[in-house]
C-alpha cells in the first residue's frame, strides 16, 4: 500500500473538459489530500448517461491498483433525495450516487461493504443544490485518501440502485447478445464473453451476424481486409465489432443496444 | 504549505490538447520543479477567448488550495509589447499576459502584490517570439514552486489590464443582467447574483425573462419538466438558465452578453 | 536525477480520452509504479496516423526533462508481428511500436540504444491480441521508471523502420518544401527551417508562396493584417503559414504534404 495521502484517484464524469468542473473536483481533492495521483479515466461520458459511465467505470476498473478511489459523477439526480454511496470492494474504493453507475463496478467482485454519505463531517461547510460533486465526493475522496476508514462516511446500505444487464440468449446453434458500448474507435462492444468461442475456433465456422452483415471472426484488427465488418475478441474479453482503419458505427448506424448474434 | 516543490501548478490555456503545445508547457515545468502537482484546468479554452479564459480560471480558483500557481495563456498578443504578468492575491500565485485573461482573478481578494516578468533569469535561454508560455510563464512558475519570491521575477505594477464587467440595471421590480459564459452542458450562467432572491423565493412570484421566455425559478435541476426552460442558482451562486437533459444554448440560440431580466 | 520511480512518464497515443484506454495504461503504470509523474502529450492522434504521432511526439521531446519516459501507442498493426521497441537517447526514454513512430524522436540525436521487446517477464501475464499498449508497454515503461536497465527488456536492434522526411528541393532563388503537420489552431507547420532565412530577412523580398497566396514573413503573429495569410517562425524553428485569429487550414483547404516555397 502506499503511504496515506498518495493514493490513486480516479476520476469519471460527464462534466467535459472545456470548463472549470472538473478543476474544481481535483482543487477541492488536492486541497484536503495534496499528494494524491489524481488520474482522468474521462470526463466524456455523454451527458447523463447513466450507462455509458457505469460501462467505461466498471471497464477501467482491474486495470489500477489495489487502494484506488474512484470518484464517479453522472448524477442527473444532484438535489434530489437520491443517496450518494461510497463502497469498498476487491481493495478499490468508490464514491458516486446511487443510481447505477457504480454498480456494474460493484458486482464484478463477491463481497463488498457500501454506505451511504450521512456524516457532514466530511463535507464542505457550504453543501450547493447542483454540484454535489463538488461539494461531497471530492472531499470524501480525499479523506478516504487520508485513512479516514470507509465506515466513518455514514450508515451501511444492503441494497443499492442496480443496472440491468443486457441478457444472452442461448439457441441450438448460437447465441444472441446485444451492443453494451460503442467506442471513440466506432468498435461496437458485446455482451458476448470469449467464453463462447471454446471449441469452436478451430471449426472456422464461427460468424457474428449483425444487421444485415456477416463478420468473420479474427483474432486481431490487422487481419481484416480494407472496409471489412470484422469480430475480435476485445481487450476486455468480449466480443467486439470493427472496420480496419473505419468506424462499424458510422458504416453500420449502430446504436448501443442492438442486437448481435454468434452463430456457429 | 506544501514542502518546496510540491505545489499545485494549474494550467489553462486555448492549446486545446491535439498538439504538443500543453505538453510543452508541463515538459519545462517539470524540468524546473519536477514534484510539483500539475493539474489541466481546461485547454479548450476558444482560441484568443480572453473573456472566456478569463471567466473559467476566476471560477476555477476559489476551489483550489493556497498556495497553487495558476498559469493562464490565452495570448493572442504573443510578440508584442504587452506585458507579461506575476501575481500573488488570496495566497495564491498568477501567471499570464496583461491583458485582461488574470483581471477577474485578482479583483475577487482586496489586495494582491503583482509584477511586469522582467528578470530574464528565470526565462528559457531561448525565448521564441510566438511561444511565450513555454519559453516564460512556465519557468517562471516551476522558479515560484521552488520557493523564488515574487519580487525576484520583475517589478511591480500597480495598474493592469482590466476586463470590463457587465453591468446590473436595477429597476423597480426587476433587475437587468446579461450571460456572463455559456458552459458545455449549455446551461447559460449570468451575472445575477442569488443575493438578488432574498426575500423573494417565498413568494413563488420570481420568473427569469430571456429572449420571449419565462424561465421558472427552481432549487435544483431535477425539478425541472421535460424542455422546459427553468432558472437555477449555480454553483457559482449566480442564476443560470438551463433545460434538464437538453442544452438551452441550442435551444435558445444562446450568445455571451444576452440580456436576461430578473422580475418580481 | 529524480529518485527511482519518481520519472516523468509521458503517453501518446490515438485512443482518444472518452473511453477507459488511456485509463488503463495508467492504471497499470501506477501499479508498479506509483509514484511516476504521468503527464498526458495528447490521446487524440487521428486514429492509426502513425505520421502525425511521429511529428507531435518528436515535436514535445526537447521539453521534457532528462530522465522523461515517453510511451506512445499509435499501432495500426497489434496483434500482428511488428516488433516493440524500446529506446534511450539523448538520456530520454522511448517505447513503441517499430512501425516508424518513434523515429523522429530518435533521429534527433547521434547516438541511441534500441532494444526489441522479448523479455516476457517485464510484460503482463495476460497478453491480449488487440492492447499490447496496456499488457506490453505500460509495465515495461513502469519497470524502466523503476530502475531496470534497457537491456533487460529484450535483444538489441540496429535498424528500424523509418518514415521518410520530405526533402527540400533546392534552386537558385527558392526552396520548396511541404507542410508537415497542421495543428489545432489551423496552422501549417512546414519542413523550411528558419536557418535558410539567414541572411534574407534584411532585405524584406522573402516570401512564401502557398498555393495561389504569397505570404509575407513576419515576426510573430500579431502582425499580420485581419484574414492574412502570414509566414512566421513559429516554436520549433520551422515556417510555418498561419492567419491571425483564423485558420490557414480552412482558408486555404490545406492538406498535410502539400509544397510550400520559399522564394527571394
Amino acid at each position: 500500500m502506499p503511504p496515506p495521502g498518495t493514493s490513486v484517484i480516479a476520476l469519471l464524469t460527464d462534466f467535459g473538459t472545456r470548463d472549470w468542473y472538473a478543476a474544481a473536483l481535483k482543487g477541492v481533492i488536492l486541497s484536503h489530500a495534496p499528494r494524491a495521483q489524481l488520474v482522468d479515466i474521462t470526463h466524456e461520458i455523454p451527458p447523463q448517461d447513466v450507462v455509458a459511465g457505469a460501462f467505461v467505470l466498471a471497464s477501467a476498473v482491474e486495470w489500477f491498483p489495489p487502494g484506488t478511489i474512484f470518484v464517479a459523477v453522472v448524477d442527473p439526480g444532484v438535489g434530489s433525495e437520491r443517496p450518494l454511496l461510497a463502497a469498498r470492494a476487491d481493495d478499490r474504493y468508490f464514491i458516486g450516487p446511487d443510481n447505477g453507475l457504480l454498480s456494474w463496478s460493484l458486482e464484478r467482485t463477491a463481497a463488498s461493504t457500501i454506505v451511504r454519505l450521512t456524516n457532514r463531517r466530511y463535507w464542505r461547510k457550504d453543501v450547493s443544490r447542483t454540484f454535489h460533486g463538488r461539494d461531497i465526493m471530492a472531499p470524501v475522496a480525499a479523506h478516504l485518501a487520508r485513512g479516514v476508514r470507509l465506515s466513518r462516511f455514514g450508515t451501511p446500505v444492503e441494497r443499492i440502485t442496480k443496472l440491468t444487464v443486457p441478457t444472452l440468449q442461448r439457441r441450438e446453434r448460437s447465441v444472441e447478445g446485444s451492443i453494451l458500448h460503442i467506442d471513440a474507435f466506432g468498435s461496437l462492444i458485446t455482451n458476448l464473453p470469449e467464453t463462447l468461442l471454446r471449441g469452436k475456433l478451430s471449426s472456422g465456422q464461427v460468424r457474428v451476424r449483425y444487421k444485415d452483415r456477416q463478420a468473420r471472426m479474427v483474432s486481431s484488427y490487422g487481419e481484416g481486409q480494407a472496409s471489412e465488418l470484422i469480430a475480435v475478441v476485445g481487450s476486455l474479453r468480449l466480443i467486439e465489432l470493427a472496420i480496419r482503419e473505419g468506424s462499424a458505427a458510422w458504416v453500420c448506424n449502430a446504436r448501443r443496444g442492438d442486437p448481435v448474434e454468434l452463430r456457429w
